[in-house]
């Protein structure tokens, strides 16, 4: 597997499908992992990060349960394939920024990808297509599994799993599930939901994770404590409160039909609209539209493929119409590239809900 | 001819033909006549405004050359009909604001109209699509003749024709072309041109008459001065301006097609996009997205027809929407009908101009 042929498609976790697809894009789980013979990454000379590198490659990749898996060197990587990387959230951007030997191992289907040397050793992550807690959870665990079976963690029978950041210490877990709330941004409840899951330890992030904005209106809920909890535990504060989020986001969206349906309904078909005959966009513009647009369709106000609506939110990021585009663009010019797509995207789909 | 029949079409003058008919939309002139047996309107009695009617229907209309006009009493027009014989150009807003008796004889084709009891006895305007100056002035100037071999004109030797309101005395003409401006709008320079006529004694005025506002980037120029000059001259004087807004208009056209193609092809395709999907639009936005979209259109970024185009800039204004949806509606309401009206006649057209 190439890059440029992830480019072309996308992963199963924008396939649009799963419980509460309409709200919830994804749900996501990381581990961070250490081995115990070496030091955490920050103290690592360079022979060291050889040494761990080397260990994926020979002693974790050469699993059955790994063999179909592409490792990439991400040294070698130019600065637009590691953003590509970032954008497809394979890889973290503290990986793409980092200096000496890291890399990644990825599915070809994106449902999970393995870091090297990132923040620690090893970062496994595991994404699913909606609110999917339990699945994700039991095959992240499998994968652990599978690791541990051919390496030896940074363990304390006290603490639980060793990280190079306090925070991470136990059980080394990020559970994050990222929601659509165009609904809760335009009612503005959306700071008081947040105060809340605050005050319950649970952070909210943008798209791409700390310090992103949250543009599109996609929000990432995740736990902030690893530590005195068991995984399970940790899954269930997640997976209470996330339908509680669902359901203000759906009565804000019941809301804006009754109260303002024309004005829901032309600002949903504006966005369809102006995606569709743009001749240069900026990508944060796009996303603002697309969240419209992709409300609009769970609302019934347009007809357009969900899975398609979801990949548009990352394909016309920067990195990714780079590698479509198959050259290097300055922003003007990326602007352009983004607009075309669009239309090409947007133009064939028949797009009035009221056909159905 | 009922006005249910004239409000599903459009006159000759926005056929959006006829020499520079891209930034040309109409030629029109107009006489101002009073009778010499009756004193000027704001010192008439009932009796004898309703002896001016009773001449103009008598005595003018039953000529062989005016039997085919329509005849309306405006006092007995509702407001919304009186309106709409405003934004169809008809009449003007002080026909249709006056009080006691008054009307207007219509030529089913548009191409002219007689208004009776306006502020002098008789206005007669002709209209053409595109600039035809000499064309418009040898028709007004047979009709003017057919008028003066029924009736009596008050006429001074000296001052030429005399009319109520000393502005008009002398000719009683008002040569008037409207021109579509909008990237001398667009590049700040419309300032400029408009002070140099203002030196030249021609006036300046929006798409509804004097102290209307150049909504969609239409511009009326027109003589000031009607006294002490033949009609010839007037209509030289006008004749010799109007090419060189034209010139100026097609330069600044081709500035910003050099300077900023991608943003002006951005422009346009989005105002047709908005035209196309919006749900609730007002008239003022969508005079503003129909002035680029004309202007698109010309430069061949869009392919539309423009004799369509034309009429959507008088269909959707309000007295209109409310003649082809045959009832009254409230602003939220013709927001709405404006909004339906333009998808219906824009989402059918081909519209990238790259498929031509």
């Amino acid at each position: 597997m190439t890059l440029n042929e992830l480019a072309s498609r996308s992963g199963e976790w924008l396939r649009g499908v799963g419980p509460e697809s309409d709200i919830v894009i994804s749900t996501r789980i990381r581990l961070a992992r250490n081995l115990a013979d070496f030091p955490f990454i920050r103290c690592c000379k360079t022979a060291d990060r050889a040494a761990i590198e080397q260990t994926m490659r020979q002693r974790v990749l050469t699993r059955d349960a790994f063999k179909h898996l592409t490792y990439l060197d991400v040294v070698e990587l130019s600065s637009v394939d590691r953003q590509f990387l970032v954008e497809r959230q394979l890889i973290s951007r503290e990986l793409a920024e980092a200096e000496g030997a890291r890399g990644v191992a990825i599915d070809p289907k994106e449902r999970f990808s393995i870091m090297v040397s990132e923040e620690d050793h090893f970062r496994v992550q595991v994404m699913h297509s909606g609110l999917a807690l339990q699945e994700t959870w039991a095959q992240v665990d499998c994968i652990d599994d599978e690791i541990e079976a051919a390496v030896s963690y940074a363990f304390h029978e006290q603490l639980g799993y060793l990280t190079a950041c306090p925070t991470n210490v136990g059980t080394g877990m990020r559970v994050s599930v990222m929601l659509h709330l165009p609904a809760l941004v335009m009612t503005r409840q959306i700071d008081k939901v947040f105060r809340s899951l605050q005050k319950i330890s649970l952070a909210v992030r943008g798209l791409y994770g700390e310090g992103s904005q949250a543009t599109g209106d996609f929000y990432q809920i995740s736990n902030q404590i690893t530590l005195g909890r068991t995984e399970q535990e940790l899954i269930e504060q997640v997976g209470e409160v996330v339908p509680a989020i669902i359901d203000y986001e759906r009565r804000a969206r019941e809301f804006l039909l009754k109260e303002s349906p024309n004005d829901l309904h032309d600002r949903v078909s504006r966005a369809h609209g102006i995606l569709s005959t743009a001749q240069t966009i900026s990508s944060e513009e796009t996303m603002h539209l697309l969240s419209s647009v992709r409300m609009g369709v769970n609302l019934g106000l347009l007809d357009i493929d969900i899975a398609m609506l979801n990949k548009l939110f990352i394909h016309t990021q920067p990195a990714h119409l780079q590698k479509i585009s198959g050259g290097e663009l300055d922003t003007a010019d990326r602007n352009i590239e983004r607009a075309t797509y669009l239309q090409s995207h947007l133009r064939s789909e028949p797009s009035d809900g009221e056909n159905n």
